[in-house]
Formats: C-alpha cells, sequence, structure tokens
C-alpha cells in the first residue's frame, strides 16, 4: 500500500496521533462543562499563537515554529497521561516519563522529522528561546480562559485558590507582558465573581 | 478586565471558537469509534500538512498560510453545521451558509485579523492557490485515513461504494500526485478488506 518506507512512517504516525483525541484534561469546553482533550486543546492553542502573536514580548520571533510547538506539545501525553497543573504529586517523574514518550512517538517518523519534532518539543520544555517562552504563556492563558468562561468549574471542583493560579501562571509574563496584565484581571475577576477561592 | 477593545475582540473570538469543539462528523476515531469533532479534525489536519508538505505538487509554498487554513477551515461549521461529504442533498445551500458564518464569526476579530482570516478562508474554498490546493488535498486524505484505520466504519454506516469515495477524492492528485497514489491504494484494500463496497 505504501510506495515508500518513508511514507509509510509518516502515515502510521499519523494514525498514532489520533489518539491525542482520547487523553483528557482537567478544565472542560465553555458551553457543556465537557472536559477537554489535549487535541482540542493543542488546536485552540495554535489558534492563540496565531490570534495574539503581536503581544509576544519579543517580535522577532518565528510564528511557524510557534504554531509547530503548539501543535505537538502533549503528544507525550499519549503514553505519558496527563498531569494536572495544580497536582505536585505526580510531577517529579513526570519529566523523564514524557522524555521516553517523545522518543518513542517522534521515532516513529522518518529520522529527520523525528529529530526535528524531539528538538522542538525539548525547546518547548526548556523554555530558553522567544519561541518556547511565547507557546509556553498560551499554554497557561488558554486553560485561563476556559477555566473563566466555564465559571470557574475545574477551579472550584478541585478547591483551587488565586495564589495558586498566580503561582502557576505567572511565567506568562516572560512570554508576553501585556497578557499577564490581562490574565492578573481575569483572576482578580474569576476572585469577585466566586470563580476561584481568594487567598 | 480587558486593557483594549482590540484584546477584548481578540480574546472572545478565542472563547466563540471553543465551540467547534462540539461540532461531531461523520468520521470516527481509530481507537474507539467515537465521532470525531471539528476541532481535533482541524489539529489533526493541521499536522499531516506539517508531516507530508514534502508531498505537495508544487514546492513553493507557504507551509505557515497551509497550516493556518487547515486550523480555521472547519470554523464557518460553528454556525452552519457538518454536512456528510457523501449526502448531496444539503450541498447547494451550504456554500451560502458557510459564508455567513464566516463573516459573523472571522468579524469577532478586529477588523485585519478578520479580512486575513475570511481571506484566507475564501482562498481554501476557491482552490485556486498551491496552499488552498494541498490543504485540500490533506483534508480528503485524513478522513480516508481514519476510515481505514476504523476498519471503514463510517463507510459500512452509510453503504459507501469505492466510486463514491474515488469521485469525492480524487481531488487529491491536484494537491499531490504522490498522496493520490497512496489514497488509491487504500481505496483498493479497503475494497480487498470488505470496509468498503466495491463498484
Amino acid at each position: 500500500m505504501f510506495s515508500t518506507e518513508k511514507l509509510q512512517k509518516q502515515i502510521l504516525f499519523l494514525k498514532e496521533i489520533d489518539d491525542l483525541k482520547q487523553i483528557f484534561r482537567q478544565t472542560v469546553l465553555t458551553k457543556d462543562q465537557r472536559q477537554e482533550n489535549d487535541a482540542e486543546h493543542s488546536w485552540h492553542l495554535a489558534m492563540v499563537v496565531i490570534v495574539l502573536s503581536e503581544y509576544s514580548n519579543l517580535q522577532s520571533f518565528d510564528i511557524l515554529k510557534t504554531v509547530k510547538m503548539a501543535l505537538i506539545h502533549d503528544l507525550v501525553e499519549i503514553d505519558a497521561g496527563d498531569t494536572f497543573c495544580y497536582d505536585t504529586h505526580d510531577r517529579t517523574i513526570k519529566t523523564e516519563r514524557e522524555r521516553e514518550a517523545a522518543h518513542r512517538i517522534f521515532g516513529l517518523l522518518p529520522k529527520e522529522q523525528a529529530k526535528e519534532f524531539i528538538d522542538l518539543w525539548e525547546e518547548f520544555e526548556e523554555m530558553n528561546t522567544s519561541e518556547a517562552c511565547f507557546a509556553a504563556s498560551v499554554d497557561r492563558l488558554q486553560p485561563l480562559l476556559l477555566n473563566f468562561y466555564s465559571e470557574g468549574y475545574a477551579w472550584r471542583k478541585h478547591g483551587v485558590k488565586k495564589s495558586q493560579v498566580i503561582e502557576r501562571n505567572h511565567h506568562i509574563a516572560e512570554g508576553s507582558s501585556e497578557l499577564w496584565r490581562f490574565a492578573e484581571a481575569l483572576i482578580d475577576e474569576s476572585v469577585k465573581r466566586g470563580y476561584l477561592l481568594d487567598g
């Protein structure tokens, strides 16, 4: 069925990543409070990157590279699962599990593409470039938006406090000062409306 | 909460498009045969564009633009709904409904971004550029892959025939001769395995 081994590898990778649609997160959709999955989140994140790229602290950044990061950053969760961001228990072993997953999943691709995707994923994790910083910022902003517009559904369910949300999300400022100012206002408004515990 | 009217428009657009996750398609996921939704499909499509871009008939094409098309091409279905591709009944009024939806949904954005997205969506629909041709090709290839790897679930459910699949999908060749050769082999293999009716 496959004309080349290269195409076979690419198609089998594209089949494998279908499973990202099965990894459910703690955040819920704004309309019916159904849990969001990682494929939907990754799509939404890529849209946030495209729509809000003008707010990056560093203007000279590569949008395509940042969009790619948004699209692939959670693929490791096909093997490693989703870790709730306010759950500190699992986070120590998370990194190692995710690195193994990156090598297995991206390793399905032809060698050069596998390397490109592993490098992109590691760059995202290390947050040392303007692209990785901005991608990480919007990766925090997107769940804030869903939490706010679902009236704090996941926050209320887990009894999350304002200080935890600030601790978790203040890195938004590294990618975008403007978006962090907005996020702070949104957090304050969430407390005011009873979506989020004060303190 | 919003520092500028521009940011408010962008955030409200990003909130609105959360509803793409509620629009379910006829194709099903390979693992549990749950129907795929448009956000998942758009994410998967963007990944197909990135992984298979080397097979475009025209090499000099803009990958970012093609990825953007993949990400936004189905947003109109938030208002207009999904039309099953082998259902000819609804297709005549589909175009007008979708054009209205494009203007309402993209019109939530600041003027310049609204224009960029409406233009991109129209370019995708008209299929006159190399980016639109390739995006349209993979938009047909991705459901073929899901149909094949779900053992023809949606084809069998609707009693779809090989000739219909070829009629619907031969446009893949306009974006990529190589991917159309692969699709033909996949269609033949589907008939052989009983996923798809011959004739």
